[in-house]
């Protein structure tokens, strides 16, 4: 099955990002690498706001993690232009979590990302990572997390 | 126009980096891409310290992200010993901002140090970037800005 | 003299890691990188937890970083399946230090692991490097670093 196929049967659309409204790129590649800017967490509705260990509960902040790993998919996609199985591979996540200095579960949030890239991709979409905590986001968002993938 | 005449047009010297005193090195070469160690937002006068959210304003913190970038320049020229207009391409900024768990405008004060490294290298000074809040950074300083670019 | 016999000169054994409990991989290559996930601070009696400006000495903090070090290598040799003399150079370090908004010497905590890697590699062991205070460390690490190699 296509990633394309399993990201319709878990009915999730790529829809397109905004364009960053800085002199910054969503994406840019470099030989054969594409680094994929910070994404925050945000769905349809916008940004989910919050701090891990203040008021969003571990589940919640996987979901806000899974949104980012959507949103580094749909810049790929529609800013990369590239299909999700031509991807050679996942190189490296990092995921930023905002969150409280009692907070210690940043890597059961970042789960959250990393499960559903390989649920997708498959053994291609295994990365490396690391996940911490931050004092806090770009406009308050919960989780932030920027790519390495190589083509 | 050149990047080193832009410079020169804005008054703006990229002055000899002082070397790390520890067993680190300001730039490191691996194949095409150069990865330039965090540089500290600093002048002629010493360090801008401080905190976003506290005790720096977002203006006074997009001149200190300016500042990152004119050191990563410095950096660029004089021990990576590239011409600005040698580079083939900025890759990636990590923008790191010393900030309260209550400021979410990092990406303003990113800003500083993107618009800047686009107004002196054009369309391949654009990159792809993180910014986030971190809790201190060294010597207090209130920004932090790691870069990676192709040469 | 090889850096397995430095290391065996300073009684260090590079221990097989234990497998990550998750969907990532401690280590990825790409082209001729190799990217180590984030190490958190370890020894054999399990994590060097804590906060650096709250509970841990500079002293104690760069040991952290030192096994930070000492984790990275491990990877390299056990899971990257390369010897640390096949090393081509040591590109970058990420170092994030758990610690509290007063403190201001992540640099110091950080010359732990720059110190070590250039003891026992040498001049190809020298890094780019930034260094940063966090908010928090999974299940409460005082150190978690991330690198980059070339091989």
């Amino acid at each position: 099955m296509s990633a394309y196929d399993k990201l319709k049967q878990l009915g999730i659309e790529l829809t397109k990002p905004a364009t960053p409204a800085a002199n910054y790129l969503p994406i840019k590649k470099s030989g054969n690498n594409i680094y994929i800017s910070g994404q925050l967490s945000a769905n349809a509705n916008g940004l989910i706001k919050g701090t891990m260990g203040k008021d969003i509960t571990i589940e919640d902040g996987q979901i806000a993690a899974k949104l980012c790993a959507i949103s580094i998919f749909s810049q790929i996609v529609h800013n990369a232009n590239i299909e999700l199985d031509d991807i050679k591979s996942f190189v490296k996540l990092t995921i930023l979590v905002s969150s409280t200095p009692e907070f210690i579960n940043h890597h059961l949030v970042a789960n959250g990302a990393s499960d559903f890239i390989v649920e997708i991709l498959g053994d291609k979409g295994k990365h490396a990572r690391a996940a911490f905590g931050v004092s806090a986001l770009p406009l308050g968002a919960v989780v932030e997390i920027e790519a390495v993938i190589e083509v």
